[in-house]
């Protein structure tokens, strides 16, 4: 007999992303494209390239995550319905007269909702590339982890890829040195969902999607208004470290200038002890390590 | 009981392209690599080296097609024959004494006809790309589409690509912010053949191969006689645009100076309405962009 | 009734690689990584990053055979016994309390012992690759030759391509003038298995595993005692040239001013017959010319 929180969690992770979580996943990432220098005079001078980057920003961690198992990267162009949605996107942000949705877009309350909504999405999608990982390896839990990333966590990968491709981008060697808060935070619930899906974490899949759902969405809107780029877990990580490395002068320094403090701590137990389950199970692949 | 006009074009969409036509297409594909500042110097210091480039600019395309259909994309290589004639083209262009080949290839009847043919061979990957790809994801026609672009012209991706590994091209950003004209006419190619094959067109393959293999053969030759670098379709895009975009004014003086006026203009109404069903239908990959 | 040279060539064929030659592997790999510019620090700083570009190392060949294939890429970390170990070892050379490993590493000795056991595996790698593509291609000697070589030497395209995303590595168009010495010899050794496997070469498997074990591990030791970076094949490749390109005045300059010349010639008349057969038959990918 399922008691309400059971029936809550259960009810919640049946949620279908399509249409409005798509949506608003399509809004944030071809929004993200717009803002880009260049982008708008690029969709009026050759409409399908720009199309087609809008697609790589919307379907990107896909695409990372069938070239990594082999699959057709083209994959995703078969799924028409969820095509025509993410191009009509695209062609309502940079052709609508009077620029109306960029201009919605301004307000804070309707990006909160996008961006919160889109977090929504991630850990569908982490769930969805362990569950599939496991598919093709049966418990090779290092791929799961490496796939969900991917998909969560991989669409900066191709984005990336496509501007270095073009000559709009010159890879910084020094960007590798951090990993972003999205990279860490998706193979944070990459693992977490991965030993959840082995047995090794007594935790139902619901009531786990619930929490790292709240926890992602509650952090990204805190970080929103609170205008940092990261919620500092620089005291774990350098907790970690040393134990681990044994280097905690070389690095807290380093940590404590690059990294902008926020009054707002991650006090989540579970963060500092999936870091240290990161340090010493995971350590994944680095071409996710920007978002 | 099938007319005159019906058996010429059954009889002429089943020519097979070996071994004329494959000849005149890597002829063409390896005179263009020659021509290429340091190419010789290459193929006398590094056979293995030249050798290679020149596969990857007869095979191309279908090496493009195999990566997105997820196919080894060394699948060209186990074709024995087709590998064995590309390799004989390549060894007699490079290295013939007294240079004869060049110096046959450099009249220019010998020039059309090699281009003429090759064009030919072009339609051919085409259909053969859409089919293909209709195998993978019956009716997912964008796919169809892309691989059909990809096969007939997806072949300079993939040689930009290697120049870009191996240091010899940076990638220019406003490269890409127009097609080229072999891509463009091999979208609408693609376009039209995927359509016919979705049954959206009340044509018969045959029917239509003759008809696209004559337009590109014809516009090719008048473009190389009267060496302009493409047909200009101008007028027909800025109409397609205003109606879709609505932004005529911007783009008409910068296309007017960007592309070579030719006296041929391009009166076939299918380019027009083609290029409107461009716009508004596929909007491909831009990683096809060049030809 | 076998002699006992055929069962020291026999058994010598089945020894495993599993675990100390593997180690030996990951040893000079891992140890390669360490010493370029910056490797430590970015071990220090990002530990993910730095142990996915060491796994690269590591398992590069068997990558780029993956790509190849169209198999997945990912495949490798599906092993978790060798991931396991590889990852050991790259915790223990980074992190070793007063960098032990280095130390021990820096006696010409170990280093001897170490690259002489990887170059065993180079063997055992080339035979893998020749199998398994003729798995996928039966009879397909290009594929087989290609394949065989991108496991043996193909590490550092991999490496090298990584390099390249993360801006740290600027191609050069002269590197790709010249084939490093490994992957000459790798070629070699992918010729002449895929040649045995095919049936054209008679001998027996085990007896060439020995043999071409035995030149690779004698050429490495004694270049590394001499310190050279090459055994000078120069006289033969210049004997094969003039007799398939007849440019020997062009290329023997050039050829005594690049390469290092040392006391020890390669006079194994095999060497001789393969460059001549890799001049006519294979020229294979330029992307495995560097090791």
């Amino acid at each position: 007999m399922a008691s309400p929180w059971d029936e809550l969690t259960l009810a919640f992770s049946r949620i279908s992303m399509f249409p409005f979580f798509d949506i608003a996943h399509y809004l944030v990432s071809v929004m993200a494209l717009k803002r880009q220098p260049g982008a708008v005079a690029v969709a009026w001078k050759n409409p399908v390239s720009s199309w087609f980057t809008a697609m790589l920003h919307c379907f990107g961690g896909g695409i990372l995550s069938c070239i990594l198992l082999a699959e057709p990267p083209l994959k995703f162009l078969a799924d028409h319905t969820n095509i025509l949605l993410a191009s009509s996107i695209w062609y309502i942000i940079f052709f609508c007269p009077h620029d109306l949705v960029s201009q919605g877009y301004s307000f804070l309350p309707v990006q909160l909702l996008a961006a919160g909504m889109k977090e929504v999405t991630r850990t569908w999608k982490i769930v969805g590339g362990v569950t599939h990982a496991n598919s093709y390896y049966k418990n090779g839990w290092i791929v799961m982890i490496a796939i969900g990333w991917a998909r969560g966590a991989g669409g900066s990968v191709i984005t990336n890829f496509e501007q270095l491709v073009k000559g709009g981008w010159k890879p910084q060697a020094d960007e590798w040195l951090k990993m972003s808060y999205p990279a860490k935070v998706t193979l944070l619930g990459s693992v977490i969902f991965t030993f959840q899906h082995t047995e090794h974490l007594a935790i139902s899949r619901h009531h786990l999607v619930f929490f790292y759902t709240v926890f992602l969405v509650v952090t990204k809107i805190v970080m929103m208004i609170t205008e940092t780029a990261t919620v500092s877990s620089a005291p774990f990580e350098d907790a970690v470290s040393r134990i681990l490395f044994g280097w905690q002068q070389q690095i807290s320094p380093h940590e404590k200038k690059n990294e902008i403090k926020s009054p707002f701590r991650s006090t989540d137990s579970s963060t500092s002890k999936s870091i240290a389950g990161n340090s010493d199970k995971v350590k994944k692949k680095d071409t996710k390590k920007t978002e």
